[in-house]
């Protein structure tokens, strides 16, 4: 590379989205870049001129191992929508100005599906300017639903954390014993896809039974045929753990979490916040079974919880961030890194790369039959598509007893 | 020893009482104890008759660092009070009949505040009827308000998973930009004790400013300081994150939590069970601050969260597991194993043995010149206090990429 890289983080945080960055920038030191930036808050500050140097940041190999450790996005993230180019050419010329300014040879951007929708605008905007800038997107959700790419940096870590959280509230969950039984619900995150509570299925084991019930989002919900299941298995079992997905939604289209109270939240992409599907569902219950109930949200910790990472899962974004750099500068744009699987057993997975627009604004959503036909659990192929994304560890660096992470001081 | 041993649990799970029940196990075959039971479900159980032999379940060295890797009660837990003895003769009748035909020598009950009164009163009886069965408590609880010990284990685990998770949080919290700020709050639990809620101090460090806010139930909360002082950090930074413990009140003795919604639950003891506080507090801060607010429950994984548990903490409940059956074999009985600190840095700690009816009933709170005077903070002795008790790390026995435990199945 003879020019400058800059590179951004959109979106939902993830446990692992720093390590794509530590790949970005080591990729990029490696093959020459002069400068690498990190613009701060995404696209929404490259406009406010708000970037770093990177170099002044990771000073060494130790930094490197801490940024991959580091959960939350370390630049800063932002969920800003670009406006259509036809309608808005000025916001264009002013990030190209600072593009040019800067002078960068690429621009990386790490995200998700609406991040997809920001390189897909600004390769499009280059094509018809005729600029030399390359825009490579890196793929981030622990959503896990960007088409075209096998799944996601960032959903093997939260999908080892649910597992491993949902295994540790059955055990829990079976300590007190409770004259008409106890119900436990987990609410996952997941708006419109089940990868992530699918994944509780990973608490089952030769030790575990696993959650007795799955809702995915993918299928209709219904509240009468879920209690009926539930009293069924509270007759012979003293405990019913149940995972549902914040985004589970009755026959007329309502989310369960809208059953109860009112959504108070919708972010510049027009998705809803929703959370409370837990706690009405256990309202619901004790009110219909007069059991005992717990509702648990795994809330951002599903997201954050990088001293349980996947040691897959942090080298895959590495990976995935070293190849975007890769592509830019073997002349690629308007590209998205994708993952490839060659094999389950033994795992095998490499790089590719496929044009963004073909992904962006599109969700890949769990397939309808590794969901039970009923809709209370997933299938056998749900598991051997997770299993090899969970596996290894990243040892946390521990400091006096905490995981030590990159440092970068926040102020207004 | 000559006879047999049997060993319950009573109370809430924490991530450590495994590890006392290896050591009970471990010690007491070590000393010659013929048999070694368990009670399901505590005393409770026990007056069923139902208990296991432990040697069945537990089979070799792999079983024994399997169990204090297993979060929960392994054996069932209980809450469940024991009659006074001159009400209910019948009772003491009933489970000495049950002790005697299992031959049994020492009984070890592991628990808080709660258990030691059982243990209280079933020495009472053992005197006043002549038994020669020893009665030795094991001190247990994530709350550490047992009196006379310096700390509890469970504490350490909890304290642990609590100061990495809000570290997670903080790290979080920051990633997006909101216009008028965003503001989080982690509930933690506690009733009347803050020791959980003040461990989120062990966020801060080189690399973390910690919660901004940390409220503890030994003092009053008072909600409209609480929102001036939200205001005021929003206007320098753009996230503000605040610990609060599930028991903070009014000065009219309310819970927070009673201020927006009914309590359902009342145990065996007496005590309400506690939620929603961080809820009602988001609710409060965004009516009256209109900023972005998210409300965070550690809930049963603070308990549960064996993965991430404290090596000194696993350790020194192995030790005081083996410390009551030595105990039990030396002629004591009516008493509890304690843990005597001697010195901070280099953490020295050892085991003593003290009159359980100088702790049964007996809570111990955070000192209040470790709070500080506004009551939003813990002080520098706080952190004195619990650093050590986190220190080392018990590597969870991976399988397939999630933890192992040792299982016993449970139906019902």
């Amino acid at each position: 590379m003879k020019g400058n890289v800059i590179v951004g983080q959109s979106g939902g945080p993830t446990a692992a989205i720093n390590s794509s960055l530590a790949g970005v920038y080591r990729t990029a030191k490696d093959r020459g870049a002069k400068k690498v930036y990190g613009m701060l808050h995404g696209i929404q500050g490259l406009m406010e001129e708000k970037y770093i140097d990177l170099s002044e940041h990771i000073k060494n190999d130790l930094d490197v191992e801490l940024l991959k450790r580091t959960p939350a996005a370390y630049l800063g993230s932002c969920r800003f929508k670009l406006p259509d180019i036809h309608q808005d050419m000025a916001t264009y010329e002013k990030i190209f100005a600072i593009l040019n300014k800067l002078e960068i040879e690429a621009l990386i951007y790490i995200g998700g599906n609406d991040s997809m929708d920001t390189i897909k605008k600004l390769s499009d905007y280059s094509i018809l300017t005729g600029s030399e800038i390359k825009f490579i997107g890196c793929p981030k959700t622990i959503d896990n639903d960007l088409a075209l790419t096998d799944h996601t940096p960032g959903y093997g870590s939260a999908a080892k954390y649910i597992g491993t959280s949902v295994k540790e509230i059955i055990r829990d969950s079976y300590c007190l014993e409770y004259e008409k039984g106890v119900v436990t619900i987990v609410e996952i995150m997941g708006r419109n896809a089940g990868w992530l509570t699918g994944a509780s299925i990973l608490a089952k084991g030769e030790d575990c039974a696993g959650p007795d019930l799955i809702y995915l989002p993918e299928v209709t919900f219904d509240l009468h045929k879920f209690r009926d299941k539930v009293a069924k298995l509270l007759e012979k079992q003293p405990s019913v753990v149940v995972a549902v997905s914040e985004g589970i939604h009755t026959s007329d289209g309502k989310y369960v979490c809208e059953l109860g109270q009112a959504v108070d939240f919708v972010d510049a992409f027009g998705h809803r916040q929703l959370s409370g599907t837990a706690s009405y569902l256990t309202s619901f219950i004790a009110g219909e079974l007069g059991c005992k109930t717990r509702a648990i949200e795994l809330s951002t910790l599903q997201r954050a919880g990088s001293h349980l990472a996947s040691r897959v899962d942090i080298l895959e974004a590495y990976q995935v961030g070293g190849a975007a750099v890769l592509a830019a500068d073997e002349g690629d744009t308007g590209k998205m890194v994708t993952l490839v699987r060659h094999s389950d057993d033994p795992y095998q997975c490499g790089t590719e790369v496929k044009d963004v627009h073909k992904i962006a604004n599109d969700e890949k959503l769990v397939p309808k039959d590794w969901i039970s036909k009923d809709g209370s659990y997933v299938s056998d192929d749900f598991i051997t598509y997770v299993r090899p994304l969970i596996q290894g560890d990243v040892s946390p660096i521990m400091v006096d007893g905490i995981p030590r992470h990159l440092y970068r001081p926040i102020t207004k």
